[in-house]
């Protein structure tokens, strides 16, 4: 009976739930069977339905990523109408030139003895299928393979999306067009690209050519890449929603453009970081020629139907400042700041209407004299949106999804964009809500290490907009996400690679070791606490460990699921060992890192905190002597051990001890 | 006393080696001063010489690596004639529009006080000046600096090349450039590109279209790839030398030209690896029509004064076959076979200089009937290319330089070119050593890890070249071969991160660690030993871990060092602990990686081997106590100790555990 158990664990129950769990994000369906279709040199590939020129080119790229990732050869085409092929795809409709709101997203995919075969209504639902298909792809004892499995899925919501600020930091196409395919192998389907700020202006504007070549330091995106990137999005199933944030975070529209601006100028480009007072005049008739005509003109260059408009953090302080813009206010009973920007914003719906495009802008654009067909994105909370909803407004949540505060996955990952508050909405009042969009402001990030942020976690955020609100086992989402993780490296993210460069610049020509086993441990601090640091610019260097140190670590959360395992008497002995081993090296490492740390101006600050390291593992070691004696701890060394931990708990250079929490677990668990 | 020398040893000695010591290859004169330059975002730069499009392309290449490798955000944009710039750049003359050979490659680089100063006559030397400063950036506690220092520098060699085989495996356009940037930073300056096989034809003929059609599987480079390679590699000061390979390694010709075939066809492309009989007839002036129509587009196509024939390898088997050519053998009195291949070299090299090129093949175009002017490139050694600069004719050497043999970059670095052969002869004749060759033939090499198999190997054969004979302490090499790895990685050579990605494609969703820990200790096997494993055609999957391992071991030779200072009794404390913590992590990983080598195609072969390795270290950490405690070996034990280490020994799955030579001197050390 134990060989048939052990049978059934090695050769069917393993693989029976293998086959689902590395999936990212979890499809709504998945019913495995028990065998394997085959993939090697001889695979194959059949299109049915009519003929398009966005369909074969991603196939294309379908079989090349095969290819990447099994190392096989493949022939590279795509042959049309061959039952016989090892993977059959049918689909209804062809792609429109760009992809909607709300398109029909689902697929099935069936892998059986007698071949795979992937339907879709739309190029969607073929893109995600064969998205799904690559996640099957497993390495077995007569080569690679797919498991038998009938999959049918289709998203939560139609809205998943990902804001890339390319203004705070410049971000050039290569950044975005490697995040879109990101985007695209975790079915995320908008990218939220933020191109003007107070910090530059990003888009090359041919009515106003000032906006670009005073507002950007020579860092704008021209009109030519601009459709280069939303072809390249629309080619993987991507809409390209433009944000121009006004009336305020617009100082770097001013430098070209004083006329439209509140106060009298001149301006320049803000280089720091933060809410700033400049903002457009909304009592000017200049002001709304002027966008008018440019929004015309972005309208043309953006053909989604969406255009977002910002509309968050407006000071006020110009136009409590400028006479006129009081008197204005006076003279049309705008009682207040809040009032002129509604005024504002009904002026710029109009314009953004003429222009064919529905309006999007943030929480502060809500206003119940707005008609319906705007969405208001939240960065407040779910009740903001569901206070919409019930007056019939659509909405988004970023709440909660903000990529630059250095959440864990595991947090983005509970916001459910559908919580009890939306939940307590009539039916058709929750459809109101479309989804959500993860944000990467850009403040304390750079091309080189963007991809660290964003990656692996979005695909968290990913998951929760795409799979059933069921899915929610936390463990489970970390397993994938570091496959994901991996997948998406090989895809062309640099969320890893980046990591040891910039590690390996801090270590100049010395061995990255002791740096690296520290820099494991560490995390930047979480929230806004970074801007409290020392002063940033957006010409400060990025180049400091807290700019290489990952948003999570994977080797803290590892060592806290030792730390509870031994406390809860369960660990294994190979566990055991490991733990150890781990306290072992944080503690032996500070004397190996301090000279690298001396005369190193990208380590100001880290000293003491390898310090802290250090004492707070040889505390450690101690105490997981006397958890695994089931002793207890001595008073005298309470109060020593107690002091340690406080200070290891501090934040310094702007860095996180991520292994200390679970130190205080030990010394809470022995202390008397 | 101690405390002045510790001060000097600290502030002064050290830097002082090590300005030059990060440098690679080794400048011919580096003088030290005791100050350093400040590197920041206040860098400016300056060129002082006739405005030149290539030279500005190459600072601004300069300011946005330097950026890259700090991290700071510099302008990028080159000043004019600026003295008080950070680095001011002057020059005699501006670059042709390709690069020649035996052109003034020298320079110097003086940083100062007053700042920084590149001195040279040509592109070439800003190129290669530019190169040693990016080397000598480093941080400091005040941030980025470069220590003040005089170079003067020029190479020994005039011709440093890097053979690269698109044939056998096709390499895409990138993979050349990326290689093509590794190069500039070694200072090699000849790209040999092999461009016709019996596996492959390459370029794109617009004379012969069926040369592509047929003969490349659809993987062959356009005309204008092949100039924007060109282009690219004069950028970077390299020329670009096209071979050619006739009259054998010619079976893909034949696929579309089976008329200039001395078999009658019909032929397909070659899919094995090895030497085979296809041919050229050399007694057909259809041959000779076809060769001169062909190298006379090839010639338009390349601009460099050099073209490679190939001429090895000729088996003669389609000859003596046919009865037409033995006829003509007869009556033209040519002896044998190499009478022929000398008759049709005649023949060819007259149809090479019409078109206005010089000639180069490999060792058996050698015939003292040729004219002097026809370089001979020898695979065979440094005597060959002597007995040729005896009778006039130039040479180049690639013997010892073949990358695809996978020997330690030692021995490599260990091949002198003007060795006593050599040396023995007149200064002119010496003189007729150009320089020499590495050679990436690509049997076992795919785009994925082409990059690993070059790098940073490649660095001590340019070194070999560049530098000066007494340039040879290999632990320095090593040391800084190290550091050069690291810095073409960050420039887009992939010869790391490729090594990662290919063990996680092995390990599937499981962790690597145990997988790397084998993988970091094995090496392929040397020389021609991989061909006589497993068949291999080039449609194999080259996934599996023999391509994924290194050509060199760096914890093997670090192991090496370890037990060498145990066996001498002069190991530290830490070295002991890092010694004893190597052979058990070894000793411990067998049951760790065999659940992942069960059921997985890809580690076929690897089981004995993971259980060689870990018995092997076993033994070692018996052998290490007893060395320790200078004790002597227990007969019985000798007799068991033996039998587990030879079979350590024994390659399997084309590898080799390359700790096993030094586990086996402890054995030695303490056997009686």
């Amino acid at each position: 009976m134990k060989n048939i158990i052990s049978l059934c664990f090695l050769v069917a129950c393993l693989p029976l739930i293998a086959v689902s769990q590395n999936i990212m994000p979890v499809p709504s369906s998945v019913q495995p069977g028990s065998g394997y279709l085959r993939i090697d040199s001889s695979f194959s590939l059949s299109i049915h339905g009519k003929k398009n020129q966005r369909i074969e080119a991603a196939v294309l790229r379908f079989l090349k990523r095969l290819s990447s990732q099994t190392g096989i050869l493949l022939r590279i085409d795509g042959g049309r109408y061959n039952a016989a092929a090892s993977l059959v795809i049918r689909y209804d409709t062809t792609p429109d030139s760009f992809p909607r709101l709300s398109e029909d997203e689902s697929y099935s995919l069936h892998i059986a003895e007698s071949g795979a075969r992937l339907d879709a209504k739309t190029f969607a639902g073929v893109l995600y299928g064969l998205e799904t298909f690559l996640q099957l792809v497993e390495v077995g004892a007569d080569g690679f393979r797919a498991r038998h499995v009938e999959i049918e899925d289709q998203p939560r919501f139609p809205w998943r999306g990902l804001l890339i600020d390319a203004c705070r930091h410049w971000m050039p196409v290569e950044v975005i067009k490697r995040n879109l395919d990101g985007m695209a192998m975790v079915k995320m389907n908008v990218l939220h690209w933020h191109l003007s700020e107070d910090q530059g202006f990003r888009v090359e504007s041919k009515k106003f050519p000032k906006l670009h070549e005073l507002g950007s330091d020579g860092n704008y995106y021209t009109q030519r890449e601009i459709r280069e990137v939303i072809t390249y999005a629309a080619d993987r199933g991507i809409r390209v929603v433009p944000e121009f944030d006004m009336p305020g975070h617009t100082t770097a529209w001013f430098v070209g453009h004083p006329e439209i601006a509140s106060g009298p100028g001149p301006y320049q480009i803000e280089r720091k970081w933060g809410v700033f007072d400049p903002s457009m005049d909304p009592t000017s008739e200049t002001t709304y020629k002027f966008l008018d005509t440019f929004i015309g003109e972005m309208a043309a260059l953006f053909p989604d139907e969406y255009f977002h408009i910002g509309g968050d953090e407006v000071t006020g302080k110009q136009w409590d400042a400028n006479p006129q813009i009081q008197e204005f206010k006076r003279k049309n009973n705008l009682n207040d700041n809040h009032a002129l920007q509604v005024y504002f914003n009904r002026r710029v719906l109009a314009i953004v209407k003429k222009h064919g495009k529905k309006m999007i802008g943030w929480d502060e654009i809500f206003h119940p004299d707005l008609p319906k067909d705007i969405i208001v994105q939240s960065w407040r909370g779910q009740k903001f949106l569901a206070e919409g909803a019930k007056q019939g407004y659509q909405g988004l949540l970023s709440f909660g999804y903000y990529l630059d505060l250095i959440r864990p996955a595991s947090y983005h990952y509970s916001i459910e964009p559908a919580d009890s508050t939306i939940k307590s909405l009539s039916s058709d009042q929750q459809k109101k809500i479309l989804g959500g969009e993860s944000c990467m402001w850009a403040e304390y990030v750079t091309p080189e290490n963007v991809d660290s942020r964003i990656w692996p976690r979005n695909a968290a955020i990913a998951e929760r907009l795409w799979s059933v609100a069921t899915t929610n086992d936390v463990d489970d989402m970390y397993r994938r996400l570091e496959i994901t993780g991996k997948r998406l490296e090989l895809l062309g993210l640099t969320h890893r690679t980046s990591y040891i460069q910039m590690l390996e610049r801090i270590a100049g020509v010395q061995s990255i070791e002791p740096l690296k086993t520290f820099a494991d441990v560490v995390e930047p601090v979480k929230g806004y606490e970074r801007g409290r640091t020392r002063p940033h610019t957006s010409l400060t260097p990025m180049n400091r460990l807290v700019d290489a140190a990952r948003p999570e670590s994977d080797v803290a959360r590892r060592f806290a699921r030792l730390v509870e395992e031994l406390i809860a008497g369960r660990i294994s002995n190979d566990d055991k060992t490991l733990l150890v081993g781990f306290l072992k090296s944080w503690s032996d490492n500070d004397p190996k890192l301090q000279p690298m740390i001396a005369g190193n101006q990208l380590l100001d600050g880290i000293g003491p905190l390898s310090k802290d390291l250090s004492d707070a593992a040889a505390v450690g070691l101690r105490l997981v002597e006397i958890v695994s004696s089931s002793g207890k701890l001595a008073n005298e060394d309470a109060i020593s051990f107690k002091q340690v931990i406080e200070r290891a708990e501090k934040p310094r250079a702007a860095l996180l001890l991520m292994v200390v929490p679970s130190i205080k677990k030990l010394y809470t668990a022995v202390v008397q």
